[in-house]
C-alpha cells in the first residue's frame, strides 16, 4: 500500500490541511508525498480516544496484551524491504544497519512480551490477615501494580526504527497496559505511517478499543507541547537533544496534575584507557575506539565521546593508531540536515578552543551532509565544561591526565553519563577499583574492556542515567526494567475475591512470582 | 540527659546565635529550652558531611546496615517516657497515642532490618554472556540497585515520632544506603532532639561514618529551601501540606540537577456507603465512620473527609448516628495554634458555602486550641471543587447522590487520593465492581468494609497515590516499598570479579532474590 501522507487516530486515517514533507539527507531532496501535520484538534481527539480505551486495554490479562506485542512485530516484519528502503531514504542510514535495527525492534516487542508472561512486572505482594494478632488484628493487605494511563511517545531521530513509533519506550509502555500516542518524529513520517500502519492492523487483528494507538506528525513545536499538556496523558517517552527533553520537563511539571517524564537526552560515555590496558594494547584500542565513535556516522547516544588516559608512552601509540583509524574512515551521510549543521557548528567550536587541539579528522567529505569525524585533545587541568558539551556525532576529545589525581578530579566533574567504560588489565585494578564508586554515582552502565556503542536488549541492561543524561535516573529506556516506568502500586485491603483484581484473588498466585508476607516466591 | 536546644552536624552538638522556642498547645504556653535555628552555615556543612559519608556507607553490607537500624530502635526504646512526655507536651497528643507510635516507629526500623536481610531490594539480574551467540555474542551484563545519595526529609507535624526525625523517610532512605539530613518540624523541636541523640549514638555504637546522619531544626522557610537546593542532595521526603510539598518541588525542579520529591500532602479519602451495606448496618456506620474521623482530632492524611451516600431510607439513619457519635466526641487539642486556626477557617468556609447544609457538631471545646469535630452535607450535583478542599481535622462532608450516575459522575471529579474506602454487601458488588476501575485511577489504597485511618507496616501497603495526595504515585512513604524511592539501577558490563560489588561477583547470587536471564530466583 502506498504512503498516504496521513496520521492515525486509533484505526482512522485523517489528513488535516497543514503538511510537510520528509528529506532525504542523502540527495538533499524532499520526497513524497506531503504528510498531514497535527493540530489542536487532532490532539484532543487522540488523547479523549486514548482515555477512553484505558480501562478496557488495562484490564486485558497479560497473555492478550503479549500476544498484541507479538503481532505487531509479525505486522512490521510483513512490511518487509519497503521498510527498509523508505527508512534509508529518511535518515540516511545503510539498510543493513537498518535491517539490524529492525531485528532489534521487533526482538524488544517480543521481549515484553515474554516479560508479560512471566509475570512479575505486575509486582504482587500479599500480607495475608492475621484476625487474632494483638493489641490489634491486621487486615488482609494485596498489593499490585497498575498502568498510569496515556502515554506519549515521542520518536527519535536516530533510531527510526527501535526508538520511534514502536520502539522501545511503544513496546514497554504497552506492556504495561498504557495507551500510546506517537508524535512522529518529523524526519522520518513515511517510516512512522508504515510501522503504525502495522501496529493499528495489530490492534484490529486482536480486537482492542482502537484508542490504544493514535499517530500524530507535525514538524512544529506545540504539537509535542500540545501532548505533553493535556490532562489525560499521564507520562512521556522521549528521546533526543537536552534541550528538547527539558522542554517537555518544564511542560509537564508545570501542569495542574505534574506527569514522568522519561527523557533520555545526552551523554558523552567517558571512556577510561588505564596504563595496564594500554601498555598491553594499544594500537587496538586505537583501531576499536575509531570503529565505536564512528558507527552510525557517531550518531548514538552511547557515543564515546569522552576519552581519559594516564600520560605514558603508550598514549602517543594510541593517538597514532586512532588517528590513522578517523583519517581512513570513510564520511557517512548525517540524519538531517540540522543534525549535520549542529555537528559541524560543535566540532568547529572544539577546533577554535584554545584549551583544545586537534589531532585528527575523518576522510574529507564531498557528499551532502556528510559528517567527518573528528579527535580532539584537551590536558585534565584545561577540561572545562564547555569542552563536555555533547557533540551529536563523530566528535570526541582525549583528556590528557598528567597523574591519577589528574584523573580523579575530572572524573568528579563530569555530567550524569549513560555510560562509562574501563580498559583495563590486572595491573590496572587497584586503580579502577578506587574510581568505581565515582563511576557509579554518575552514569548508569561500567563496562569494561568493551566499547558503549551497541546495547544489549535483555533484563540486566541499563540505559538511563543521572541528570542531565536522562531527566530521570531511576529507571531504564532499554531492556525489561522499562515497563516499571509506566506502572505505579495500588494497595487492596480487605476486598472481597468478587471485587478483586483476577491477579489478586485468594489462591491465584500459585503461578506468579511475588512476595507472600515479605517472602519471595518464584510461582513456578 | 536534659535537652540542649541544639542541632547535630554529624556526631557534634552544634548552638547557633538564632533560635526558637517549643509551643504546648495545651495550655498555650512556651517550652523550655530554647533551640538553635540552623543557617546557611549549618547547611552546608551538614551537606558536605553527608555526601563525605555516602561511598562509606553505602558500600557496607546489608547485615551492618540493618544492626544500625536496630540499634537505633534499641536507642530509641531506652529513651523511656521522657520522650513520651516530651511528644506529648509539643504536640498536645495523649500518651497512650504516642506510646503507639513509638511501636510503629521502632517496629519500621526493625521490618526495613529485616528488609535489608531479605536482600531483594538489590534488585539483582544477571545476564550472562553468550559468547557463542551469532551474528553478535552478548557480553556478560549484571544489574543492581545503588542509593541515590544524600536525603533531606522534612519531619511532620502530625507524627513527631512515625514520620518525624526516625520516622518512616528516614528508616527507607538509610536502609536504602542514604545519609540523611532532618530538617526537624518547629513544632517538637525536643521531641527531634531526643530522637536524633538516639540515632547519633547509633552511628557511633556501629562504628559509621558521622556524616551519615544530621538534625537541623530551624522555624523559618529558607532552612528547608536551602537544603532542598544544595547540590549535594539527591532526593526528598516530606509529608505535610498541598503548599508545602508543592513549595519543595519547585526548588527540587528548578535546580541545576532537578531530583525527587517524596511529598505527602493532602487527601480527603473518600468513603462510600453503598445501598446494601446502608440496609445492613447504618447506625453502627454512622458510629464507626465518627470514631475514624475523630481520631487524633482528625490529624491524620487518611481521615475521612468525603462520604458518599445513595438516596434511600437508610442515609438518614447514618445521619443520625453520627451526628449522635459527634455531638457526644469530646474536644481534642490539636497539633499547634496554626493547625487549630486553619482548621477552624476550613470548617467556617464550609459552613458559609451556600450549597453545604451543616449536620453535626462535636462538643463545645472550651479548652485552648480545641477542635471541634463538624459533619457537612451537600448534594451530589452541587460538588463544587471548593467544598472538596482538605480541611486538616476532624472535617467531613457527606454528599447525597440521587442515583448511581450521580456517584459515578462525582467519583470522576475527585482530585488524587491516598485511599478510597467501600462499604458493601454482596447486592453492592455489581455497582461496586462497575466502580473499581475509577478507584484504582484515582487512589493508592482500596478498603473494604473498614475505615481508612490506621496504616499497617507491612510489605503490601501503599501510602501514596496519584497527585496531589502524594508528588509521586508511583510509589508509597508506608511499607517496604518505601526502600526503592531512593535507588537506582546500575549495570556492570563484562567487568571482572575483582572490580564488581560484592554482590554481583560470579555465584554470589545463590543465596539471594534476583534474577537469572529474566527467571526469578528466591535465592532460599
Amino acid at each position: 500500500m502506498p504512503l498516504t501522507g496521513q496520521l492515525f487516530i486509533g484505526r482512522e486515517r485523517v489528513a488535516t490541511a497543514q503538511s510537510f514533507r520528509a528529506y532525504n539527507p542523502t540527495t538533499a531532496t524532499h520526497l513524497e508525498p506531503a504528510f498531514s501535520s497535527a493540530g489542536a484538534a487532532e490532539v484532543e481527539r487522540a488523547c479523549q480516544l486514548a482515555s477512553e480505551a484505558f480501562d478496557q486495554y488495562r484490564a486485558l490479562d497479560s497473555e492478550t496484551r503479549a500476544k498484541f506485542l507479538e503481532t505487531i512485530a509479525d505486522r512490521i516484519m510483513a512490511l518487509g524491504d519497503e521498510l527498509l528502503e523508505r527508512g534509508h531514504a529518511e535518515s540516511g542510514l545503510p539498510v543493513a544497519r537498518l535491517t539490524n535495527e529492525r531485528g532489534r525492534t521487533v526482538g524488544q516487542l517480543r521481549l515484553f512480551a515474554d516479560e508479560l508472561r512471566k509475570g512479575g512486572w505486575q509486582g504482587v505482594r500479599i500480607d495475608p490477615a492475621m484476625p487474632d494478632r494483638k493489641p490489634m488484628p491486621r487486615a488482609d493487605l494485596r498489593q499490585r501494580k497498575i498502568p498510569l494511563g496515556p502515554v506519549v511517545v515521542f520518536g527519535a531521530s536516530n533510531f527510526p526504527l527501535a526508538f520511534s513509533v514502536a520502539g522501545g519506550d511503544t513496546a514497554s509502555a504497552l506492556a504495561a497496559g498504557c495507551p500510546v500516542i506517537v508524535k512522529g518524529h518529523s524526519a522520518h513520517p513515511g517510516t512512522s505511517e508504515l510501522v503504525a500502519s502495522a501496529i493499528v492492523e495489530a490492534v484490529a487483528q486482536c480486537g482492542l478499543h482502537p484508542g490504544v494507538f493514535s499517530l500524530l506528525n507535525g514538524d512544529k513545536r506545540d504539537l509535542g507541547a500540545g501532548l505533553v499538556a493535556d490532562p489525560r496523558i499521564k507520562a512521556v517517552g522521549f528521546t533526543g537533544s537536552r534541550g528538547g527533553g527539558t522542554a517537555l520537563m518544564k511542560i509537564a511539571q508545570s501542569r495542574p496534575e505534574p506527569i514522568p517524564v522519561y527523557a533520555e537526552m545526552s551523554s558523552i560515555n567517558p571512556v577510561l584507557l588505564m596504563p595496564g590496558a594500554l601498555a598491553a594494547r594499544a594500537e587496538a584500542l586505537g583501531k576499536e575506539f575509531v570503529a565505536s565513535l564512528t558507527m552510525g556516522a557517531g550518531q548514538f547516544c552511547t557515543n564515546p565521546g569522552l576519552v581519559f588516559a594516564l600520560e605514558g608512552p603508550h598514549v602517543e601509540t594510541f593517538i597514532a593508531s586512532a588517528s590513522a583509524a578517523l583519517g581512513g574512515s570513510p564520511p557517512q551521510v548525517m540524519l538531517t540536515a540540522g543534525i549535520y549543521d549542529a555537528y559541524q557548528k560543535g566540532v568547529d567550536r572544539l577546533a577554535a578552543n584554545k584549551s583544545v587541539k586537534t589531532i585528527a579528522r575523518g576522510a574529507d567529505a564531498p557528499g551532502k551532509n556528510c559528517g567527518r569525524g573528528a579527535l580532539f585533545s584537551v590536558n585534565a587541568k584545561e577540561l572545562h565544561p564547555e569542552i563536555m558539551e555533547e557533540v551529536f556525532g563523530a566528535s570526541s576529545v582525549l583528556v590528557r591526565c598528567a597523574n591519577e589525581s589528574e584523573l580523579i578530579d575530572a572524573l568528579e566533574k563530569i555530567e550524569g553519563q549513560l555510560t562509562a567504560t574501563l580498559h583495563v588489565t590486572e595491573e590496572d585494578y587497584a586503580l579502577a577499583a578506587s574510581i568505581m564508586p565515582t563511576l557509579e554515582r554518575k552514569v548508569g552502565r561500567i563496562l569494561a574492556n568493551g566499547w558503549p556503542t551497541g546495547v544489549e536488549v535483555c533484563h540486566a541492561m541499563v540505559h538511563g542515567g543521572p541528570y542531565p543524561s536522562t531527566s530521570d535516573g531511576r529507571t531504564t529506556s532499554v531492556g525489561t526494567l522499562a515497563i516499571e516506568r509506566f506502572l505505579r502500586p495500588v494497595c487492596y485491603q480487605d476486598i472481597p475475591d468478587a471485587l478483586l483484581p483476577h491477579v489478586l484473588r485468594r489462591g491465584n498466585q500459585s503461578s506468579l512470582p511475588h512476595r507472600l508476607d515479605g517472602v519471595y516466591k518464584t510461582g513456578a
